[in-house]
């Protein structure tokens, strides 16, 4: 990730801000604020506002819930409470604002997550960013041949060495026509007097789906939660992840109370089906269970079994 | 309104915080946060946090415009400009949290609103408020004889007396019984010792709609405005517009220019049909023009006349 | 529930219409469609329209999954790969509308569910009916003394009589005092030709929470599972679940593939949290493994026991 | 647009269908259900499923206004007055559910109206269609000079000729990449067997925006009107107006009286803001009324001006 110097000290302007607030704070998110956390080739993670913290997740499940929380020990108590229960309304009144750089593959994943709201760099309005996103080799796998939305094995040698040129040379020329079409180039120099410039809103379709852009996305803690534990999953593309991993750490900073909880009920906490659970329940009792008699299909026991280690019963 | 004295100690510990952040912040709007802003006979807004202001919905907009908005010359005719062409999603970068106080058959008024988020006091939970709304005298009006759902001339005198009797010995006696059924007064004292309570989910459906509740509500700016178009509109029944202009005020302190922007194209502002821009023409351009050829029903007719201050036109 | 003759004589009139369509139908629900089926007193649940059926869910998906799906053997296992790995947006593709009378104190409830359409029965605009939720014998629980949201024991014999006497009465009486005040009485008398009528808006605020209200409530089928693995569920109120169960019912009709995957992963399925899990582990693998050693709170273990039926292991 | 022979099958299939069901039905839209209605070169629009018709928004709009509404003359004039007081819920209780065939870019601008479902061909499962969008010559517009979102005059003559050239060579080059890289063609034949082929999520990314993509986009009609009186309109791209203006017409056949409606308040109608009524207002009365004593930006005046077409007043 490299920032332009504009972009250098917009971001040491913001960090010099000193404001008093009577609002509540969370001390190691400040220490963060406004810093582009670099995710993948070009792409960047800052977070640049937020509201509210563990406390006001605590303070709106009291309201809730009137005289009667009082008897509710502690904070972290009744935040795992919320978690567990999946009440959900009051992770609701924590907001947080990311400035993130992506590439446009990404971008159409991510934006899916209807329940946020977004103002993404327009491509109509003005010239893309000379940037796009290049695989490391270490992520450049094979089709995965069993999961056909994963990834298999890596690709080496001169296939990958061919791939990563592919990659490289069409992106590059497809941008550099796009310069030629809009008759402008990404530094604002005109290419051919004599010509007009093809309208942006037209030039941009010649772009590679790898090329960056970049949005302001603001969403709730309950929403972003719904989302890291979707993106932040070994299933999910490893280019989203990347990018959620690193909000995950930011969470860890605003709301560390929540963030304990929802590692040990969400991340690491798996669901049981009716029919899962009689067969759990019947290994715990010691009882004969077997694939056979169990009822679910092939891919679901070895679900079941994989979740807890047991690969000696996987069929 | 009348705070208890723990409520009142809680605002002023709120208020005494005086945390250091690098985020923006609203200075007038930190001056009146946390504090308890009376609405009704019982009821009450306070702003009890609050993220971004004008700069933030700017800057927002010119991630999205990139390059391109460098040329729109300052942040105010940036403002103007987005409010003019419903360019909404800037707005939405910015966001509020209300705690309010509100009788029932005005939260469900306000519940529709469905963008938004929200922790209601639970009376399957605690026990609710000793407190209901009686109307003003001078609100205290006769259904309206032309508009179904609006209010038409004062009830004054041994009427007036009357409802107001009703109402109130109605509500006291209703939460008489609710405590007696729920064998529990409101101080927390048990009335019967020889008796069960009755469960509090159910004890509640003997309170009249007049009965007090409270909720956190946060929002973002535009949808906040969205509400208070319509709900700080005259059209709007007196009781969810006396927290509307409460609320109107707060918007004037946190984002002012956002505020200017609003009162010019929505609040002071109007739409007129195609069949309506007609009309204006012609009215214009001085060319003869009356209902009958209009093309308009009488309703409609009155609406546009009425909307200019054109009396001698109306039928 | 009782039916005016013009409430009947509606749901004969659309039940006899026979019109030709390309859509996809639902035959069994076909069958009830427009019939009010009763719940609570007063209450009624009627399936009004609807759009699509289990095949539409595939249908989705494979647009979705492209050419790939083709390999999946049968719908009824896509639906429950679906269900099963949250795959959610394709059950967003079928949408139901409902009409529900229901007490006001559960439409609160049932309203928090933000993503649906709904009309409401207007109060501003119109008299409500005469009709409130008086709870069967069977129904009158006392407070429950471990749960705060929940019921104990029942409340029987002269104490029944007496909490059940307060409700009729205090709500008949609001009435009466409503209709009073709107001098006009329900079938549209006027009381007293030389006194005003107080603004429904108004009037309306002196009736009880449960008083009949009605509407029109639509949702998409993911959204109505959401509702119902919360309203359906044990910990609900039962006011709400009887509505719920109906539901419930109709879903059975309507998409009876995507139902019985609810039934098994949803509604008698279950979470385990990262040490719950452990904890599992460990019991199938034989270990010793007791609540003191275990990590999780008393609340938690016993949860986690109970969820297994293993209630010697409670504590 | 070129359909596959299974694709015409399968519409031909769908078509053929004639269930009898008491939904009320539409029957100018059931017409063309499921037919394929071409848009630019390859796409298209499918109606393939809807739910209601303007009886619906009638039938829920009275049960809100209960017996007050009996007095409401006509369905088309209380579909008009809820039109004209922006009275919106009643036009949620339709829906509707297209197949839409689409370049990435347009799919980029349609996803940011998030009230809508949405199942899109997903790219890290199959392999994306081998077509591309390149506009018809009289669409080859060069960038505006004066609104920097929109299009200039036309381009034409060999630089016409070489931008489309650009266009459709570099999207075929990177398509065959594409293909090469997966090491498989569109038709599924391998290319080199003693290759691995390269996951598909990541492959994709070499091809450009113009690609066709296609989903199910489901909605009900109050945000398919949102979303059209943006995407209708003179100021949104040619190539998403070119979708919309199709839509328009299924919504014609739909609920006639509702599209009359939309027409007339939303298409052909304006806003006017506080400072552009006075003036108005002051036109009308034949007094004095000047750009430089109106308070307006010189924008301002001009899009004010313009909307009734007095040319000879713009500054």
């Amino acid at each position: 990730m490299k920032l332009t110097k504009e972009q250098h000290q917009e971001i040491l302007d913001q960090q010099s801000q000193k404001n008093t607030t009577k609002r509540v704070t969370s001390p190691e998110l400040e220490k963060i604020l406004y810093e582009a956390l670099p995710v993948l080739d070009h792409g960047f993670i800052r977070v640049v506002d937020y509201m509210g913290d563990d406390t006001s997740i605590v303070q709106s499940a009291r309201v809730s819930y009137g005289k009667g929380t009082k008897k509710v020990s502690t904070d972290a108590g009744l935040i795992k409470y919320l978690m567990r229960h999946r009440h959900s309304t009051p992770f609701e009144m924590c907001e947080i604002k990311y400035h993130v750089k992506l590439p446009i593959f990404i971008a159409r994943q991510w934006i899916r997550h209807r329940t946020a709201n977004v103002n993404e760099y327009s491509a109509r309005y003005s010239i893309l960013d000379k940037e796009f996103y290049i695989p490391d080799k270490q992520h450049l796998a094979a089709q995965s041949t069993n999961n056909r939305q994963g990834r298999g094995s890596l690709i080496n040698g001169s296939q990958a060495d061919e791939i990563l040129n592919v990659l490289k040379e069409d992106a590059e020329r497809n941008y550099k026509n796009y310069e030629k079409m809009l008759n402008e180039t990404y530094d604002g120099d005109i290419i051919d007097e004599k010509k007009q410039g093809l309208a942006r809103e037209l030039a941009r379709m010649n772009l590679t789906l790898n090329s960056y852009t970049q949005w302001y996305w603001k969403t709730d803690l309950l929403n972003l939660l719904n989302f890291l534990s979707l993106r932040a999953d070994s299933h999910a593309q490893y280019e989203i992840r990347a990018y959620a991993d690193v909000m995950m750490n930011t969470v860890k900073k605003w709301v560390p109370t929540t963030y304990d909880a929802f590692i040990d009920y969400r991340v690491g906490g798996m669901e049981l089906s009716a029919k899962g659970k009689e067969i759990i329940k019947k290994m715990i009792e010691g009882k004969k269970c077997d694939y056979e008699s169990s009822g679910l299909s092939k891919r679901e026991w070895n679900e079941l079994m994989g979740s807890f280690g047991f690969s000696q019963n996987l069929v």
